[in-house]
């Protein structure tokens, strides 16, 4: 007799989950990595991963009045320690005031410390001019659980034309796709137009819609601004068209704005949230588009993904819909404890008075000139090669290439029974010990095939990738042409 | 025209979920304490929560090893600090070491540090005196996790008889009904026999799974030891008939087992993991059984629910299976790394020859002990009052009496439009500042009525709790007698 638990007896819909972020060339990656230790002869020295945002693991230092804050409010005997600025003293000594028993051991409420939401409250109003309610804010594990819960909420327990619609944008980030998966939502592609700097026009998202017709009930379009795996960054225009398309067409909008911070050319294109954007369009859209906006801890100029902290915005939500969801995170207790401390720390930095902010000045903008640095090597040198092409790097961490394979290429890559470009970005590994993942993960144009990198190593290794990418590349090229 | 989200459009189990332990009456509680704040006169002076597993918000001071090893992880700097002892400066350091980037603030392995998977594989075999394998163990966000991913693979999309089934005990921990109401599994309820200190029968269990027959496709049974809310330890022959009875029927079994440090009279009471038990049975069960054993890092005597720290060990579970859970954990990126901090800290604690290891054995023993005394306080004291049963705290934190009310409080309670345990506690909250969890949120026999409360204030505020439930209960008796 066999076991309880088949690939024929558990959920069906986990089983369609793919994420490619974290999938096989990643699991090789490591498997290489172990093969170096071993001693194992390759032609590099070194596994870089280019596969995740993951800016720590790079390189990337953390800020130290975060980290400040943090031990205070863990080991509160240092509070007397002369070592520790006075600012860092002062929040961490709010924070455990705020936590009961004075410990950040203790449960908060579901939804975050009272305090951290009503300084994202405060951080969002000084952001966009815009009042924002700290009940409409709830805390969250990483940018990522809040995605779960919105997508868990507008997901019916219908099947076929009863399922609930999502659209997301290709290329996208796969945690959207895995989540509809999961929660059984029927996923509506609208592309970005890649020869427009990744730009999205009505005509696309209205093709979109009509295509499902009578396919699905749509309840909510997904935007990524600044975009990930693209970089681009989305003019007013194009989301007042969005905002426009969402509230004509009875959408919520989810804008995962987690890279907020990663804005290279502010002057030329400067980032600003769909909150802000939705006020400008006044009454008619201010009153009623239902909204949920996404920050996350883990990236920016702080880049501290371990913490698994973040915050989501709510809306023109409906109290009762916002108590359901409000509801089912309280059976998961809270959110980390030490995530809602370095959200403090996001949220309520050193300011000009206070003796903590020029080391953190210094600190946040050498982290972003550094990226900003690195956004245009990676953009200048992809563009050198041939055979490839890649949009500016305006924002989030990430470039995303478009590779043109040719048909000798393709047809391995099907005897291999592999996607071309996994099959590309596997020999890519294996060469040169450097770890990207497919465009196939995201999501692309039918016949087009491409790569996301991130931008995060070191400027000097940040060269040497591209260098190692370039080589492989062109040898690739040339073996199959 | 309406909202996108209303009540009628979004998902319907989500509206299912209920949570007792952080519901209406703890919305109260903190109403109430705003009150006092504002100067509001009551008959108290605070608000003692007793609603919720939550030691630190209690007085429960931190384990300073795991503290220790946390801000070392968090401020490197602090190696070089003379005031932190040589073993939590080597654990820092080799978590570190095992960081990418040597950060806490990147991320892990989806299902955690490969070093803390190891020895979290080491505590399980020292504890249990069986190998225990790493792969098969992952870390999860508290233990809350891993039962809702758990509880998610193993539902199906069918409708009817086709859900899954899961058998819970009555009384149960409410994440438990919470998460099969959010994945649509049927609910399978067995009654612990609270006349016979909460134990439970084979025969119960094949009442419980008999009366379902064809209305789901029974696939799990949750067992709670030590209990919550019940508090009881289960003796070995009801392991064993409760293992015998999982593999005979196909069940696999999920062990919340999150309480294994809290055990108050070991000689008397002894706690052995489920794994222990399987493996004394011998094959047939030990190569058979599909086992999923929960712990955390949120009870036992170091409490640190704030950490958000967990794991999961699978038994028997198919690879492929295995495979599939962990991938879908790959979407949500990592676990929070101080919950990994936490968690290395309890399974690789001070050793005796290390310089921490006095303190450490004084902490843990003084939480431990104080607890044993709360428990019998707490035991004592609601078995002197009228109108009022309760078995003894052998484990967890909790004590769950039974109180029989009177017909005219139960009428009155109806009047409200609240359940009468419901009244008893809102009352016990508005009278004397207790909060108390009622009966009906975790489940109980029809016509008897229970509430929850911890042991976790000091022994001095514990005696207070009693003394404030004494007044008034009796008073509360006595008006609708």
């Amino acid at each position: 007799m066999g076991k309880v638990l088949t690939l024929d007896t558990i959920n069906p819909n986990m089983k369609k989950i793919e994420y490619a972020v974290r999938g096989p060339i990643v699991e090789r990656a490591i498997q290489i990595e172990k093969e170096l230790e071993k001693g194992q002869s390759k032609t590099f020295t070194e596994v870089i991963k280019c596969n995740i945002g993951d800016c720590h693991a790079t390189g990337q230092k953390a800020i130290t009045f975060l980290r400040q804050v943090t031990a205070l409010a863990v080991c509160p005997h240092l509070l007397e320690d002369k070592g520790f600025p006075e600012d860092a003293k002062s929040r961490a000594t709010d924070l455990l005031s705020a936590c009961a028993g004075s410990s950040i051991g203790s449960y908060s409420h579901s939804l975050g410390l009272e305090m951290v939401r009503k300084h994202v409250a405060k951080y969002i109003h000084q952001r966009d001019g815009i009042e924002s309610n700290w009940v409409n804010i709830f805390l969250s594990t990483g940018a990522t659980e809040a995605v779960k819960m919105l997508l868990e909420l507008i997901s019916t327990t219908g099947q076929g034309s009863e399922r609930a619609g999502v659209m997301i944008p290709v290329p996208q980030y796969p945690l959207y796709s895995a989540t509809n998966s999961e929660y059984n939502n029927f996923q509506i592609n609208y592309y970005l137009n890649e020869n427009d700097n990744w730009s999205l026009s009505t005509d696309e998202l209205n093709r979109a819609l009509t295509s499902v017709k009578e396919q699905c009930i749509p309840k909510a379009i997904v935007v990524i601004n600044p975009g990930n795996p693209t970089g681009q960054i989305l003019p007013r225009r194009c989301m007042k068209d969005i905002i426009k398309f969402a509230v004509d067409n009875r959408l919520m909008i989810i804008a995962d704005e987690v890279y907020q911070h990663n804005v290279y050319q502010p002057d030329k294109y400067p980032w600003v949230s769909f909150k802000k954007v939705v006020f400008e369009m006044g009454p008619g859209y201010s009153d009623k588009l239902e909204l949920a906006s996404l920050m996350s801890c883990s990236k920016g100029y702080m880049g501290e993904c371990g913490y698994r902290g973040g915050y989501c915005e709510l809306l023109n939500f409906d109290p009762a819909v916002r108590a359901q969801l409000y509801k089912a995170l309280s059976a998961r207790l809270c959110p980390p404890l030490m995530g809602q401390v370095a959200l403090e720390a996001i949220v309520n930095p050193p300011q000009s008075n206070e003796p903590s902010f020029p080391l953190f000045v210094q600190e946040r903008d050498n982290v972003l000139s550094a990226l900003k640095e690195k956004a245009d090597i990676t953009y200048n040198a992809l563009n050198s090669m041939p055979n490839m092409s890649c949009n500016p790097v305006q924002g989030a961490m990430y470039a995303f290439p478009r590779i043109y394979l040719p048909p000798a290429a393709i047809q391995e890559a099907e005897k291999r029974g592999e996607k071309p470009d996994f099959f590309y970005c596997l020999q890519l590994l294996e060469e040169k010990g450097i770890c990207v993942v497919p465009g196939s993960g995201f999501g692309q144009e039918e016949g087009t095939y491409h790569f996301r990198t991130t931008i995060l190593p070191s400027v000097e290794k940040m060269k040497y990738v591209m260098k190692q990418i370039k080589e492989f590349h062109i040898s690739f090229i040339k073996k199959y042409s």
